[in-house]
């Protein structure tokens, strides 16, 4: 039993962030561990389709890597590795397209339809919504965005539905690329003007040392990131990911938050609370 | 400090009512005591922002009985009582008309708007919203309302007000009529076919046993009212209440609710949580 | 019996004045002892609904000093006079607001609804609409406006009513000041963009000599005013209503007329005949 | 000098009129006699601009006789009479398209683009407007008309255009026909459900007796009109004007009157005037 | 019997010219001799009406000469010849506007008409579409062009209609004049910035020799003409007719074909085959 | 080198289709063999993309089963076989998802995208558009579609859209069901009301005598289906694929037409030519 008192403390904090989303794109990149458990997966669906409710525009992006993992070796396709990557040649593309948009996107699709939303499932091969190239030649077609046609994701929103994207681009010829997650969801926030970006990873966001989980840095300007790197605060994986924070938000985005995506429902506590979970970049 | 999980089951909770209502259309009535209570009185116009600020469209009906008493005590106009009834004279009714829609009302607007609302003030006279008739001669000008004319008001909603409404009316004379507050917003509920009416008054709501606040009947469905009122559970004073609440209803209100307006944030505790607070009229 | 003759020709002169003010905005001031005769009184409300049924957006702005003063008598509120005006304290601004936005505001609406008009009393609180700051702290709540919102005025027209509209202001604070009538109107009609303002007055206009109605000055562009207040012909009274003129042109309101509101019908003779009535200012 | 009550009397009677009509179709028949006089017909191009301006849509339906009888003379083409009545053969029709559509109709359209109005000239062969067939084949292609398309009139009307339409008619195959331009204009009025037909003639309307103009009959119910014509008040040539009037009013349309189109400016007084000129059948 | 192969080529080759000019204007200029077959005119209308029934906008603009003179004759109106020009004295010129605007003119809307399509015959009268004034004293009333009101053909065109277009103009005093339809349909273009104009004449286009019919020089860029006129490919009757072609493109028309009416639908081929037929400036 | 003549002849025949189609929808059903030659499949996202360019609303509907079979084995899952028909057991569902919604869908929209088209892929997920259920249990989930939902398709379509779709199914509890194509076209088509669909198969349509391509039958209604069926003129694998047909046309479907993929630009010549290629049933 939560008391009346409780209750109006929370309401009288959450309504006006209600009404300073409402009708703003928020860009969820969702991935990684976060993913595989299902309970999990369920809360984070039921967010999606609270927040769309309110009358939040939400798109969700998303990567896939242990799944496409697994259809490899179910599939028999021996990777080479340049570098510690894995080369993505013409019959290992061909199996990250056909499990990121075939599989991984539609079952989101489909969790989010039975808890009530109304998502439709796109890659960047739909409308030629992401253009990519070469990052280089050793790792095949692993591709670096160079543009994002953001009509088709505004043109759902618009119709009311919750696009769900997967990380797969295509060039002007046709050839089809994996692309990271991150970067895609930090370029689709970018061109779609969003007004913010939430990344759900599996960390309780940025630490001032790794090992201490109180010692979590709630705010952080772009401007004090290449200090923080050079102290070592962001080091390591993190620091792909903040560079796709600092990207974004040099592109428009107000604000974009690391959180914990192991945390139920962090992304509602996240944007209709004042004091937030994780990490805000802005 | 409200724990993330406390905070996100109140929002879970909050958000499917905050889409059921958004666009819906809800008649506060205020009156009596909670309105004298100045820090109640901020209360219940910042909820009604609030409200406002999430999509809901409120509609403000109030009267001001002791603020008539003390104008007319200060003009030195007596009165004469008919059956315990104050008869309301010419010269009253003038007093009325200025208290109500030149007082109560805009010093209501006056706080909305200082709360960051977007009010008008008017009343049953302005675009001859509330037509009337006499109630009988003995009392004067103490008026029934015969029609209600919804288009200044949903009018102001479309454009964004929130219609603060005195319980004044006229007639096709020009005539000017002093109404009974609660029903002039069931009148107005039932017209505008509202979702709601929210009843703020100085009582827990309606009571099993009178004395005993622990008694609170939280539902009432209206076919039960006439056995209610047999039996005593719905007397005095309550019963033209609870007539205006089956009124409204049978007009195609969805729900009526009596609360406390002495509960700080009642509104919004009633509105948006599964437990409401007071007694629900169905 | 008027003859066909004389018919056509008043109605050759009108049609292109009805077709040049047709989906126009004017602005009539209204007060003074034009206010009292109830007979004029009712001859105006009808003219104002005549022009707003030919498409004209008519937008009344009123004051009441004698009503104020005779409210206040009654009340026994006994004024301080600071060089010989009246000091407006807080007991004082109550009465004001409550006799101008209650009793006179609502009466003309009443009126203006018996002539088959459709009209909505506003005053300077709703919407925030006026914006005062004191005019000096000797005379209490006197205020000069600073601000004008025009859009509940102009959602009001849009919508088909007449806005009816008293000299009462706000500050951010929620104070409550009074006004002057004649410097609201100039205010407004230049937020606005008012094709025209009338003043209603009772004078004939402005007269070369104050003595002899027929020396009346028809027509003045506001660059002569600076002449005539130093040659005398503007003096007095003139002078601050007349600065209210030049300040409505300046701001963009195409002419403001000066007339007689002792002359039944006098607005429609000034705006649909090729000689007007009164003085003109362009 | 027309004095202000006088001017102020002939407004407050024509505004509601033109309250009235703004918006409103209303045909107009013009021919005969009255088109013959330049200043009349300057006079009636004067007035339909007039009512243009103030929101009435004007449609102006023309024949011309005299013309066509002044060409066929100059082009020599020798007449057959069938019972008094000139056989209209294929070489006359030619003519009688070519003076309506091309001269008498672009001559009026000349006339109100110079008075200032937006006139274009159509006739029932554009957008196959008015269907005919053959009323008997002894008077040629004479025509009756069956259907009239109303969609190219309600185009221009809703543009803006004053439409001016020749009594010209065509079948499905193409063949032209001569129509009588008072059920032309009738038919047009019916399909149009114009509020009103006003058709201009020679006459001061229906006289009690036919040699007493002060014997004028204002006011006909098409009740009346077959006791009319058996008491001999309405015979001869105004048999079938009348008959046409009784066919718009069955059609839907309000009232039509037969005005007297050598009294100047007669148009306007007509219509916005409470005592009008002519005869009103309704 | 077409083979599939063949179809398919030309409809793949026709679609995207369908697309390329499908909600564009394109004007046709239709005189002279391609005017008198009346199996060649019906071919001509038949295409313009399927143009219309895959969205291009064709608005046509005829002249007549030939019929006038037949008119002339017929009316015994002799002509006076300025340096081999008929001069268009004020009873010719009323001629010229009842045989093109009358006779011509309606005809060509009751072939379309006729031919399944929705047409209106307007001339430059009509909404004072095309001013002109006099080219020198001694043509009498044949007139230069000197503005085009493109409103008229845009609302014809807007609500689906083709407007077919007279070669008559007028001036600000009502004057009429007769107007090179070259030289109109030119100036149309121009001012309603029509992707194309077709003239329909009765050569095959422009040739390098003109005994030799495949000498014909398909393409034209508009700054080679100078060069053209002084080798003496472009000469007599070609002059005047690719100076209006000139000035259509300096208008900003994109192309202009000078195509050989005596083909039978030779419209078609020009606009939706890659080989055209005739000579294209551009 | 197309002649003039023939030029014409084609594009008069094919505009009015053009017309016809313009607007409608056409729903293609795509599989079998026609997919597996490249060149063909090119021709064919040629003609859709040249169709949608006239107006036309094409939607693609199509299966994969040879790509399907290719994956699986791949995969190295075996089949069980129930009366020669695979069991299509969890395992099986996921990868029918992953190869028709991630490879074939996106195969295909890539294709339209490289040939100017605007494509988006989708499936029966996508927005719950295609609900089904278990034929039977035996079959594991091969699905009966039991209800489209077409506003994600119509809504792609009135963005511009060609709405690419996979014969993949879903029901309320989130389970996926690989459902026949055929039969999921003429749902979608039946639900859209389409105007048209076209079956593109690898035979040259209905044959009279099944070994004589001569003895194509061009034309059936589906009145004469039951009769040809009991004659054994339809058999064998037939009957599904024309039930379909049927049920198509039953759902208010206008025609269905079976054609020989095979054939290059078949689509174009089947819409766009008197005499189509393939059976029509209607």
């Amino acid at each position: 039993m939560i008391s009346n008192e409780i209750k109006s403390q929370v309401l009288i904090q959450a309504l006006p962030y209600i009404k300073k989303y409402s009708g703003q794109i928020v860009v969820i990149k969702y991935g990684g561990n976060a993913m595989i458990n299902e309970e999990l997966k369920d809360a984070v669906m039921n967010d999606i389709v609270l927040l769309t409710q309110i009358g939040i525009k939400v798109v969700l992006v998303h990567g896939g890597g242990p799944e496409i993992s697994a259809a490899l070796k179910q599939m028999n396709i021996q990777s080479t590795f340049v570098g510690g990557l894995r080369k993505t040649d013409e019959e290992t593309v061909k199996v990250v397209q056909m499990v990121l948009a075939g599989k991984v996107n539609k079952d989101l699709v489909n969790l989010i339809q039975l808890r009530g939303g109304n998502a439709i499932g796109l890659c960047g091969i739909d409308g030629h919504m992401l253009t990519a190239e070469k990052i280089n030649d050793d790792l095949g077609f692993v591709g670096d965005i160079t543009e994002v046609n953001s009509k088709p994701i505004l043109d759902a929103l618009s119709l009311g539905y919750i696009p769900v994207i997967s990380s797969v681009a295509c060039d002007g010829d046709g050839n089809v690329y994996n692309v990271n997650a991150d970067t895609a969801a930090a370029k689709i926030a970018g061109e779609l003007r969003a007004h913010s970006m939430i990344s759900l990873t599996d960390i309780e966001g940025l630490l001032e040392d790794v090992n201490d989980p109180a010692s979590l840095i709630p705010d952080v300007s772009i401007g004090q990131v290449p200090r923080m790197i050079k102290e070592g605060i962001i080091s390591g994986g993190m620091i792909p990911k903040i560079d796709c924070c600092v990207e974004a938000i040099r592109r428009g985005v107000k604000q974009v938050a690391i959180i914990d995506g192991r945390v139920p429902h962090s992304i509602l506590v996240e944007l209709l609370s004042d004091k937030g979970i994780g990490t805000l970049f802005h």
